[in-house]
């Protein structure tokens, strides 16, 4: 299908797609780069049969598939670097949590040759680096994906069929539906995780041990969200402000509902606001999106 | 230590912790009581040594420990019923995650040759009932004790070692510091999901089915803590409505910070806010109140 892949960017995305296509033996022609010295060392060191670089210009030549595994605000000035490099029809993909930014530059940079359909594996954990990869971590995760107006339906299926070889089932999906959607189901509680995690430690340094101690009710679940990778996160918030400012503002309404009615000590109110949210926990293990097991199986 | 224990409601914490008092042989003698008829079957069903009644004023006669397993709005009546068939110097205890409500009832009926000293379990999942019940789920979770000003000291000690057999670890703390702590891990964190899910679901009928969908980058999370007991959590925001408020407000001002700083597209701030959360993650662990795997270790 792609005689050479290049993968830019070899943190935990990155990482966990190049151990699924040596273990799948997707291509024997890997090249890898991150401008990380610890990055490259690192996957040096595990010995994985991949060509590893410091120079992006030379590893994306005679790329069938380049994929690009960088924070958002990486985008431009690799693409600034390789788009002289890049092979006629080579297909582009990437795996960023919002898709506004790159498609302003691709556009800037005129990428016409390029095949650019974007890609949104829609999986991690609140690790980062290369050592926390893993090549079950796209296994039966959704992966979206975006063509641009004028790809070709044979590029579209080439992506498709690689991702679902990942382990992936795949989507695929306007640019700004994606945005939209994922405003909601991971830029939302993602800022609102922060602000919970950092309301609870900072209103009384007193009891910044209690609440560490007593996190148990609930707070918890918090903070694996609000300990996912700072970087990459600062870079989303402002690649989709619009989307994740309107969605903010009704969020804000909502929890004015809950806050009234709990002046108010309003039961029926309150029992009809939780009785309502149930519900979709339900449906999420239903649709396989989590494991039905209580406390998420945690031990 | 307790010849006889009663236990009143059998949902998950009555059941768990008739469970442990079976297992870790505590006393033979324990009698429980659900005013659910088809609760009291379950218990009958799987055949524990434990008398099962549907007469609350009976069942309490002679004990050494009465223990409120009952959402709070159930407390008044319940206590309203047995207030004068409880054995001079018994000590009564409860489990619930507010203390305020409590305590007023306490003082209206004058139960004063009576023990009363609080206790809060800080354990539980999203499910609910007698079959979601565990004789593990206490197991070093912390359990919050809060005496009565005048509680003998014989009588703090026996609640402290009575939970230290249960599983628990034992921490001694007064009625209104319990009831701040908790508001902040545990009860804005659970307003806050609730407001969460609800915005997600509530906001675009059309994309409901894509928001359950890809809902593992973030939703997933929060719709657990969304799925607890509703009546068990409108009682909690109604009797720890003051101290909820207050957080509420303070939660409200972090969140604009944040979402100031993505409307200023002020990458400095954001990055800032993110990584002071990250830390509260690694202490979370450290205290052996979560699991390290990433993703719960979720499978």
């Amino acid at each position: 299908m792609f005689k050479k892949i290049s993968i830019i960017g070899c943190g935990l995305i990155g990482s966990s797609i190049l151990r699924v296509i040596i273990k799948k033996k997707i291509t024997k022609n890997i090249h890898v780069y991150d401008k990380s010295e610890k990055v490259l060392n690192f996957i040096k060191r595990i010995r994985l049969p991949v060509k590893v670089s410091n120079n992006v210009k030379e590893i994306v030549k005679n790329s069938d598939l380049i994929i690009l595994a960088i924070p958002l605000s990486s985008y431009d000035k690799v693409l600034f670097t390789i788009k002289n490099n890049l092979k006629a029809n080579a297909i582009l993909t990437d795996t960023g949590s919002a898709k506004k930014g790159i498609n302003k530059i691709i556009k800037k940079y005129k990428l016409k040759k390029i095949s650019w359909i974007a890609s949104h594996p829609i999986a991690g954990t609140e690790d980062s680096g290369p050592k926390a990869g893993s090549s079950k971590l796209f296994e039966k995760r959704w992966c979206i994906i975006s063509p641009s107006p004028n790809s070709r339906q044979s590029d579209i299926s080439k992506v498709t069929k690689f991702w679902k070889l990942i382990g992936s089932k795949v989507k695929i999906m306007s640019f700004e539906k994606h945005d939209h959607i994922l405003s909601l189901t991971s830029h939302l509680p993602h800022a609102i995780a922060y602000s919970i995690v950092r309301t609870a430690v900072n209103s009384n340094q007193k009891l910044k041990k209690d609440i560490i101690q007593y996190s148990a009710g609930g707070l918890r679940d918090f903070t694996r969200i609000a300990a996912s990778d700072p970087l990459m996160w600062k870079d989303i918030f402002i690649d989709n402000s619009d989307n994740i400012l309107k969605v903010l503002d009704n969020y804000s309404k909502n929890l004015k509902e809950i806050k009234n009615a709990i002046k108010n000590k309003d039961s029926k109110k309150l029992l009809e606001i939780f009785s309502s949210t149930k519900k979709v926990r339900k449906k999420i293990i239903e649709a396989g999106q989590d494991t039905e097991k209580p406390g998420f199986g945690r031990k």
